[in-house]
């Protein structure tokens, strides 16, 4: 398979080229920049009967200032309400009776817009998305219906513990810095944001040269682009390059602290983690297999020392993420109040371990063993594909084939392992807490040793 | 394609048969009784590299007494724990080395043990699920450390607020019917368990008679076949027969009625339903496309008119659930705790009307669409086919193929949701709620006048 002859964003507009061939020289992935600055990406899947359409928007709650806080999921609710084609419910209908998926989720650095769907059901995907993303009408009575459901959902993760404690995680490790703000704004935000902002927001934001639109499944290049051109008829028009992938440096003025969400409830929640690296860093696979090693599956050093060797827990494992300018990797257990000092002790021996000695030989083989298999058994899904191109056309505009990321990862050597966990997992933590403890003096001594 | 010769459990132990066929008339779906009574039932899919598998064993938290409640999940977590050839860190270290799942769950009428792996590495996923569920050692250093980790699930449920609410509604749609038991179990009942108890409720229930391996991917029954004889080696072996699916009729003794669970939560989380129809009722299908009109989608009539004419919830839906011998109807609503009374009375003007005049003919397209839609799409995840070929051989005995499917449902008419509704939806309805209420006479009146 040969490599991208270019990133996305150095791409002549009206321009296509293939991103990706299998292993007789068959383009599978293809790129076209419209005159606009939309990329259009596909990728050709001959042995399933369905398709997968994103529209990929680089927007996300990270854009906000804090007088729009949640706007961006505010924005991806209100253009289902209705087009100058359809109303929220001819949306809603259409694509029921297909038995189709339509959804959004709006995340941090984006927002995609998503539909599922048998193969001969394309072409109403791509139209409805289109229409939905480019030409919603944005009434006032909508957003006013719309602005309860949104409360509505800001209810609900509060009375998630998880949510909750991975809000209040973003708080303790990034402080004030946007990154750190809820997707879904705050009560406040919310009731307080009028037509005229998120309007605005909209119109600033959802430029084409911030877009990607990715399918995947049993469709054709050609296809695809026809029924986009089509969809947006003179809006494929301009000359426009897309917007390079975002980049920089995070800075972030607050060292890592700890942040207690006091909450009734049965099991105490942490989350303890240190600052990470961002999405361009070399050292991006070294993570992935660190992480995977650290807390990734069953066989993970904390799964075996939390969970199988002392019973503390029911679930505890690591997570990476990686924004465009900054990272992390945090790991999560929930246990009885009783044990959390116990819990938050153990955690904090394992950690040091690591950074101390690295990981043995059978660790890391297991753990690049896990990423392997999950990236080949999610190839079986057209989602799971379609965001592979989307994201990675909107992260960075350049794309490994899954031979290359396989080789990447199987390249990771013990040395650089033990010489990231050295370096990340010795830096300061950042802890949240959500449990019953009314005042962090409550907290158990144990747990104030682990982050001093 | 052709329908299957007999029910599994009227084949003739040590024989094979074909169940189903492709369009070119190759057998696709496979079953051999082996002599012990064991089913094995495979679906080969080419167009795959992956393999689920699953061992499904037909007992769940029905079939507990009170004192062993949970006992089937508590199970399901032991044997994970270490067999006579591998430790418990031997089992995750083997599976994370591949990258696959391995995992299981437990519901009230069945367990079921299963891997995803790739095609490959089927040999491992068949003798490791093998060696899991008939080989487990059942320490009592394992018991003990397991018990703390299922008291910390039960802990975890506890802090869910949609958990709690189904528990709930369970008890006030069943009383005291073995069918509204938490599968979980309770604190006490965990706490008191003893080993002599928890290895009988195994050795008795855990009969190969009462379970079914299915494996669905790019394998042969051949190659499955061989596998499993291989992992199971002697105890293949005896003349029993397959245990004939559940059947029969609930005796509940207890009328519907409201329960609940008094909860700090920012919303109030109501349940409504009213008793259904078993999975062996001929109207299942004219149930399917009563649900998926009535809450099953963006389009439905619940969503419709909750949320997107009102804004008054983020998510409203109802479910249907059949069991052997019982089943019910159920509308799940979670809304600002202020909101609950006009919240549960449009979801009972929205029954009232369903039941009075039963569904348009538009509606019930889409419904039908959805369901159309979504078996396909299903199609082409191999943990859906192994599911549903597992699952089927438990409960039926019998199996429709994907063709027969969707004809029964395209025949589903107007005047049979009609007639249905107005069978069901006129029943005494059960109600639970979560929410910020200490006693019942807290809740609104116009829930009150609901229930009454």
């Amino acid at each position: 398979m040969t490599r991208t002859p270019l990133p996305g964003h150095r791409q002549r507009p009206g321009s296509t080229v293939v991103v990706e061939r299998d292993a007789d020289r068959n383009p599978r992935i293809k790129r076209t920049v419209l005159p606009g600055g939309l990329r259009v990406i596909t990728e050709a899947v001959d042995s399933v009967r369905s398709a997968s359409v994103g529209i990929w928007v680089g927007v996300g709650s990270r854009d906000e200032s804090p007088s729009v806080a949640g706007a961006a999921h505010y924005l991806e609710h209100l253009l289902f309400k209705g087009t100058a084609k359809r109303s929220a419910v001819q949306i809603a209908e259409e694509m029921d009776a297909v038995g189709g998926e339509l959804n959004a989720f709006t995340a941090k650095e984006h927002t995609c817009y998503y539909a599922h769907v048998l193969d001969e059901d394309l072409p109403l995907a791509v139209d409805l998305l289109c229409d939905v993303v480019f030409d919603a009408l944005f009434a006032q009575r909508d957003m006013d219906l719309e602005r309860s459901v949104v409360l509505e959902e800001i209810a609900m993760r509060d009375d998630d513990p998880e949510d909750l404690l991975h809000e209040a995680y973003s708080t303790a490790s990034l402080g004030e810095h946007p990154l750190a703000r809820p997707v879904l704004g705050t009560e406040a935000s919310i009731k307080g944001m009028s037509r005229t902002s998120l309007r605005g927001f909209w119109r600033r934001r959802y430029a084409q040269e911030r877009m990607v639109i990715s399918v995947a499944g049993n469709i054709s290049h050609g296809e695809v682009l026809r029924l986009v051109r089509k969809a947006l008829g003179e809006r494929v028009d301009g000359d426009r390059a897309p917007r390079p992938p975002r980049g920089g440096q995070a800075r972030i003025s607050t060292p890592p602290r700890m942040v207690l969400r006091c909450d009734d409830t049965e099991q105490a929640h942490l989350m303890l983690g240190v600052r990470g690296i961002d999405r361009h860093d070399p050292r991006r696979f070294t993570l992935s297999v660190l992480n995977a090693a650290l807390g990734g599956g069953m066989s993970s050093r904390l799964f075996q020392e939390v969970r199988e060797r002392r019973g503390l827990v029911y679930q505890v494992y690591s997570s990476a993420a990686c924004y465009a300018d900054t990272g992390n990797l945090a790991v999560y257990a929930g246990c009885q109040p009783e044990r959390l000092g116990e819990v938050a002790g153990v955690v904090r021996d394992v950690l040091d371990t690591v950074a101390a000695d690295g990981l043995s030989a059978a660790e890391l083989a297991r753990g690049k063993g896990q990423l392997r298999g999950g990236l080949v058994l999610g190839l079986e899904d057209t989602a799971s594909r379609m965001s592979r191109i989307g994201k990675g056309e909107l992260n960075y505009a350049e794309h490994l084939s899954v031979d290359e990321t396989l080789d990447r990862i199987e390249a990771v050597t013990e040395e650089e392992v033990a010489e990231l966990a050295a370096t990340l997992l010795r830096r300061r933590v950042a802890v949240s807490v959500v449990g019953p403890y009314a005042h962090a003096d409550e907290l158990p001594n144990q747990l104030h040793e682990v982050v001093s």
